[in-house]
């Protein structure tokens, strides 16, 4: 119908800035398998119609069994819902927490599209810096303080603690540590959200937030956009059971019923049949293929003075640029190339900090296209540089 | 997994509370052919991954195409988003166009649930009494008057002007020129929340508040929940230009991307095929027919005093009972006999002024069982004004 042919990507472009799964990573056959079968359960009716508002109750057992397994939460069935994805969890629970001119917690730089929604609640954002550890404590305690002697108290931090959109960067344990007290000292929440953790390319990440607070004041989404279809638009919260009880309470759930019906049962059969585990797998080895191709071009491409973080996991490498050389020139000549990717001042809640970043992501091309995306950006740069 | 076959529903009862489609009426056979057909599509890949923001492409040019015919519109393509059912939309206009504390009008009474997305956004709720012909309109004006005096301007005016939930009620054509008139001269929105208007059971239902006022400070939703199935989440929101783009320019849209890619495609190649036209035909008569059932079980079985409303479309019937017959006690008799409706009290901001009144729903239950639950509440209610 238009250029566009999906979500923001135009044809014959390299776009570097797609947070989306790669098309050839999508279990296309399996779903197909699973979606024509889904009509012969006995229950099949149900998910044509209104759902359950606290989510397909098949689906529901089988996350809250994996967690346990994986983890060893401590949770029972009061403390998760199904939710159409991350994004209407992290509206809902915005909604739900907080009014306009309220303050929240975020890093710099942070997760452009809840930044976005943060702005569309009109709520005040403090950022507070990051390092290659994640947030850094001194300079949240420090904020914290200066907001209670200015009579304000936070409602809540949101945080992408593994993998973090847009740096990649995983939070340590040390901190998330230093966060939960904080947060008990402070009384906000901690907002975890936890899409990418599927993703690592090793098992040594640091317990969840969740795990640390014994679930207390901890809201933690998870989802199935990075490990299987973000066009089936599910995913999970994890929290108390009065914070659960209060969302499926809310007139959005009232009124339209629980997330999804339809393709909530889809993933439950898919869940159900064995093939996610696997399919997790798999996806673990080809995202960290791709990583290690992005990486290799950036350490032989890029010239002197670029400099990128080392993701573990996740979809994204967060460069960033000598002084003087402009992000923005940048952007207008890569796009003359048709090589597209997120310029580092939307993760900003003062844009200007991150004039010298850009975000690239590593989960929508194949090897061969990140390494020309990545071979036209060191020539721009460089030229640029050199300017 | 539980006592609930789905939302609500408990197994063995007589839910004449429940404002779902019924199982039957659920066209799966052709939904299980459409979508095993869907995979085979070029772009079938798309409705894995996220999805434009705007919706579905193909989806929004078969309801443009049908509004213009139907109706004679004048829209293009920048007047039609996709939304994840009506719920979606109603929860989005509320927190774009509003703030806490903002006030809004709606009927007395009004849709329960949306009754309650707007007291989680902690709107002050002005409610305008109905008679037969909906919302009062000299009220409308007297209030709209006392809030100006008070320096106070409501931000929409939210309505079901077809087939009225709870009330089955059409707004006159009359008083939606009226209130298109109130509107510009007061400056609200009227959000016309129009999913009934397809379930209609005469032709002659009046133009649209949209149509009414040429799109200006309309926003209009419709559904595929009563003319499909709830559980595909899908339903669409018409629009001036500046107010879709605001909607797909949220923090909402553009960290999920639009709604439901997966089930927005089965339900875009189902209209396409041509079967939804004849499908909505076939249901009029279905519903048309459990309608007729319902009131003359009503007319045959329900003492003297007890008031009832006649519905030309949608779902839901309103009964008033006769003075100091309580509701409350009729709920807690009927529900000894696993019989369930929807008590007035929910539908009224103020929930005393509901106390005499009650839902009932034909769309839910087979015409048997219509007849044996209003059977039942007729005896009931005998019992309760013989007391």
């Amino acid at each position: 119908m238009s250029e566009n042919l999906q979500q923001g990507i135009i044809a014959d472009s390299i776009p570097l800035f797609a947070g989306h799964p790669a098309h050839e990573l999508l279990p296309t056959a399996a779903l197909r398998r699973i979606t024509a079968a889904a009509w012969d359960a006995p229950d099949a009716l149900r998910m044509l119609n209104y759902g359950d508002e606290q989510g397909d109750p098949r689906l529901r057992a089988f996350l809250l069994e994996r967690l346990r397994r994986n983890e060893a939460l401590v949770i029972d069935s009061s403390n998760l819902m199904i939710v159409g994805g991350s994004t209407w969890g992290v509206e809902m629970i915005t909604r739900q927490l907080t009014q306009a001119g309220d303050v929240i917690l975020v890093d710099a730089p942070a997760y452009r599209d809840a930044l976005h929604i943060f702005r569309d609640h009109r709520l005040e954002m403090q950022a507070i810096p990051i390092d290659a550890g994640g947030i850094i404590i001194a300079e949240l305690a420090e904020r914290l303080a200066r907001l209670q002697a200015a009579g304000r108290a936070p409602k809540f931090y949101y945080a992408v603690p593994n993998f973090h959109n847009p740096t990649g960067i995983t939070l340590s344990l040390a901190r998330r540590e230093a966060i939960v007290e904080l947060s008990r000292r402070y009384g906000f929440v901690i907002v975890e959200d936890d899409v990418y953790r599927d993703i690592r390319f090793s098992d040594a990440i640091p317990p969840s937030f969740y795990a640390l607070a014994g679930g207390r004041d901890v809201l933690r989404l998870g989802s199935f956009s990075k490990t299987l279809a973000p066009g089936l638009r599910i995913g999970w919260l994890l929290g108390a059971a009065e914070w659960i009880q209060c969302f499926v309470d809310s007139g959005w759930l009232r009124m339209g019923g629980g997330a999804n019906p339809f393709t909530a049962k889809i993933v439950a059969d898919y869940c159900h049949s064995g093939d996610w585990e696997a399919h997790v797998a798999w996806l673990r080895g080809q995202y960290r293929q791709r990583r290690d191709v992005a990486l290799a071009a950036l350490r032989q491409l890029m010239p002197a003075g670029v400099r990128w973080t080392q993701p573990a996991g996740g979809y994204f490498i967060w460069l960033t640029l000598p002084l003087l050389a402009s992000v923005a020139v940048l952007a207008r000549r890569a796009e003359a190339e048709r090589v597209y990717f997120a310029p580092g001042t939307d993760f900003f809640v003062r844009h200007i900090d991150g004039a010298q970043h850009l975000r690239l992501s590593y989960s929508f091309l194949s090897p061969a296209e990140l390494q020309r995306g990545i071979a036209i950006l060191a020539q721009l740069i460089a030229a640029l540089i050199a300017d």
